[in-house]
């Protein structure tokens, strides 16, 4: 998709992918930047913020905040001088909880009453599990990591409810404990898997048709499941919030933090 | 204080403390029911609950969020048949930010738009601490963990500011790695300490003379000290919040949550 390969990506510093995205470029950002945590975005009318912040508080596996904005706000401490508005690669636009529209530059849409939320994001941890020797399949396949809508309800708060969102990686069988043990260290951007095995009893029919994100590989692996950011726009749609802006799955913050300073 | 031993009080199950509490019984909560985590309790009106629901979020170290009720609700998911308004040992009312009443049942202030926040409590990791061999010198001696307002200011949020409270435990210089790895794996009831060793650079003259709690000996032994719930009440205090009902520090809402579930 980019005329850069991806170790020239992977290499760059968050303010430096911010400022590709920020100038129009479009792409995912697997791999990018890949030594700093990468973050979902939801941003909210400050009417809805209370009940949204109670259910990350109430769902915190799959919405660990990093970061919440003053209302109209769009800077944070997780990234010097970057602009929520313009420096994530695509922003979707939610009316009613529908999709009302794709954009690469949210500022004709931000507003004075928008709470912004910055929720931790599993890509943060992966190059911990390669370095581990753990293969992550949708990297090593160029692709955006596949998430599916689980038949898990999240515990709701206040007008906000909806099911659980997960990503899903194959692990060969030996790996899983590895896998397990060291993305546990980093439980604000997921922690563990909260499932590994039988995506039926998730509710998700085949593994190789995600809702989000790209399909991969699985072949004889084990699918392992963790909690994902995305809930928050599935809780959109499923509560028929009247306004959100949102990042597109697979098309994250990048931050200035360093992946390492979410291990414990 | 009381009759019973501490042994005795240390084998009560959750639900066994909470009902000598409901008809009565005032004493602090060190050495109950020790299997069981504890909680610091503060209730506020819903129209500060945004603000101390972000305060909490900005200082995840001091407020670990283990429950956030509904608005006027008194029960929770941490402990079940509990009342949060009797099942106290004690508490303080609030109003404009001044200490106006210490009762033992908080019915007669309860409202219908109070929502009140349960957070992790540092006596938590004590039992773990001793099981490795760290001596916890208010146990020790029978009192109340000593705990302090320091000149480290909280991130604010909205109209809710204050300082960082701390709770100190003296460790022998040989054992404060094993209580820093410890305690580190209870990051919701506080992780690891905040400061080792001098405690002018915390603001703290004289660890000889807690704000909150019982001094307890120093001696030879490094102090340590630990992000404490209690900071909620200097918020309200700094604040000037015009009403709030808190546990009095030291004696906390004891859950049915065995410690151990709080421990990565």
């Amino acid at each position: 998709m980019t005329e850069t390969t991806r170790e020239d990506t992977g290499a760059l510093t968050g303010a430096q992918a911010r400022a590709r995205f920020r100038t129009g470029e479009r792409t995912t950002t697997i791999g990018w930047a890949d030594r700093y945590a990468q973050a979902n975005l939801i941003s909210v009318p400050r009417a809805a913020a209370y009940d949204l912040l109670l259910f990350a508080q109430r769902n915190p596996q799959a919405c660990p905040l990093l970061d919440v904005s003053e209302p109209g706000g769009h800077t944070t401490v997780l990234a010097e001088g970057a602009d929520l508005r313009t420096d994530l690669p695509s922003y979707y636009v939610w009316r009613n909880g529908e999709l009302a529209d794709e954009v690469r530059d949210a500022t004709p849409y931000w507003r004075e009453d928008l709470v912004t939320f910055l929720i931790g994001c599993s890509l943060t941890f992966e190059r911990a599990l390669m370095e581990a020797g753990v293969p992550v399949r949708h990297i090593e396949e160029g692709v955006t990591d596949p998430m599916f809508t689980t038949a898990r309800r999240c515990r709701p708060a206040g007008r906000i409810s909806g099911p659980l969102v997960v990503s899903m990686r194959p692990l060969p069988p030996h790996l899983v404990s590895t896998a397990v043990r060291i993305t546990a260290r980093y439980p604000n951007v997921h922690g563990a898997p909260v499932h590994v095995g039988d995506p039926a009893a998730l509710g998700i029919a085949d593994v190789r048709r995600p809702d989000f994100g790209d399909a991969v590989t699985v072949g004889g692996d084990v699918p392992a499941f963790w909690a994902c950011g995305v809930t928050t726009q599935a809780a959109v749609v499923a509560s028929k919030l009247d306004f959100a802006i949102s990042h597109v799955p697979g098309y994250m913050f990048i931050t200035d933090v360093p992946d390492s300073a979410y291990a414990l």
